[in-house]
């Protein structure tokens, strides 16, 4: 097992320097080396998007891709429409933006009825492809941990998140392979190899014990008991080559300096990823 | 779909009475009318286990399982050993107390190399298999929840539970469905209907949202989003029909008057399972 020899495909997903603002972060990046970057949509809309997008290029960063669409289901039609027009919203801002892939965390059930749930979600990207295509935005299915089932998201398995991107063109719609939400999948290696070139985005944190948190609980690559490596490497052996985000949910690394949280962020990345 | 007419499979799963000894729980199912009960080994240790034995079968209750053998994965041969016969000792409490079934929760990995965990369990299995048949008594592998992966379970799927029992005959190892483990799972009807007359026993609680903690979060059935009734028909369809346990790990249950807790269980039971 071999580790990355560099960082030029190491990428900030937002969410890990959380009270930075994106000028920060943007900053930071290009002060600390790191040459990607993924913004938050709540972040975009603070600074503004066209702002936003200077700001990136400026700090000569590339844009791994935009958190985040989805959050399909809703209990009426009108609801779903209107998840709907915030997810074109979401394709415009990552065109804009230069990324290729919309990060999709597709929603929790409105109410005890997750089959059905899972169904809108499927009619959510179904609708929203066109849409996305004309963009030239990819959108990335998510599986998020079970344990995120109710609150987050009905799609909770990569195999399940392949099946659902099966149903169109791989041009068109992919998934998002993140070590936190798919460790613990008996089905993880074989539900790899077979999401292949589907594969759009590669995310690393790590898994602590014990657990503090639900949500904020993630921790640096190395604290937990993640296979991080074993885990790029068979998304490589897949055929990805494209940028690893880190992304961290933990309120102890969001109160952290963020010069100090992308020193360590590139230091363990280089050790465990 | 139909509810339950009488409470005559409910079984009252120790745990939930936390701060019951097994002599107030054994008293308290018979004051209530509940005709089962699935005690712990620590609860059996405190009261001693011919007395417990007496207590139970005092009480006119039968037992639904014992709670728990399993923790297989451990590092050296030598503890691996240990965990043996700890759990040749619940088979042995598990006949002496009357159950049939010895639960199993399998046990977290030692390192990040949750693979040969597995293979851990697996094997640890096999050694158990032939003392527990000489004994009478089934092993029941449970699934836990995959939030308890690095914690207590390196078996978190029932579809990886499957694979594990069916590698040994019907009449030895089998599965516990438990509701608040499975419930997420984009496979659970398929796994169900494969377990078929596997399933060795079946637990209700619920999935409260928010979810206040990843061990101590579990809710009375009625009170979060899990399909119950559903999973109850499923598991009938698939040949089930022994009796229902509800395991309740939450503290403000815990912390409520046994007798109370029971009446809202039977309640909720009717009503919800």
């Amino acid at each position: 097992m071999g580790s990355l020899q560099s960082i030029e495909r190491l990428s900030l997903n937002q969410i890990t320097t959380e009270s930075w603002s994106l000028r920060e972060a943007a900053e930071g990046c290009a002060r600390a080396g790191i040459p990607w970057i993924s913004p938050w949509r709540h972040k975009v809309a603070e600074t503004g998007l066209a702002e936003s997008r200077r700001l990136i290029q400026g700090a000569g960063l590339r844009v791994s891709s935009l958190c985040r669409g989805g959050m399909f289901p809703a209990p009426t039609a009108a609801e779903r429409e209107a998840r709907l027009e915030d997810n074109k919203r979401a394709v415009e801002e990552a065109a804009e933006l230069g990324a290729e892939v919309l990060v999709l965390v597709c929603g929790p059930s409105p109410d005890r009825d997750i089959d059905r749930a899972r169904g809108w979600v499927t009619e959510g990207i179904e609708k929203l492809v066109p849409f996305a295509r004309e963009h030239g935005i990819k959108l990335g299915i998510e599986p998020l941990h079970p344990m995120q089932a109710a609150e987050r998201s009905v799609v909770v398995t990569l195999g399940q998140a392949n099946t659902m991107a099966e149903r169109f063109e791989a041009d068109d719609v992919g998934v998002i392979v993140d070590v936190f939400h798919v460790w613990w999948d008996p089905e993880l290696y074989g539900q790899i190899a077979r999401a292949g070139k589907r594969i759009l985005g590669f995310h690393v944190s790590d898994w602590i014990v014990p657990t503090p948190d639900l949500v904020l609980g993630r921790g640096m690559m190395g604290d937990g008991v993640i296979e991080i490596r074993r885990i790029r490497e068979a998304v490589e052996a897949a055929g990805y080559e494209g940028p690893i985000e880190v992304e961290i949910f933990n309120r102890a690394v969001w109160d952290s300096p963020g010069g100090e949280v992308l020193a360590r962020m590139k230091e363990r990345y280089l050790e465990h990823v």
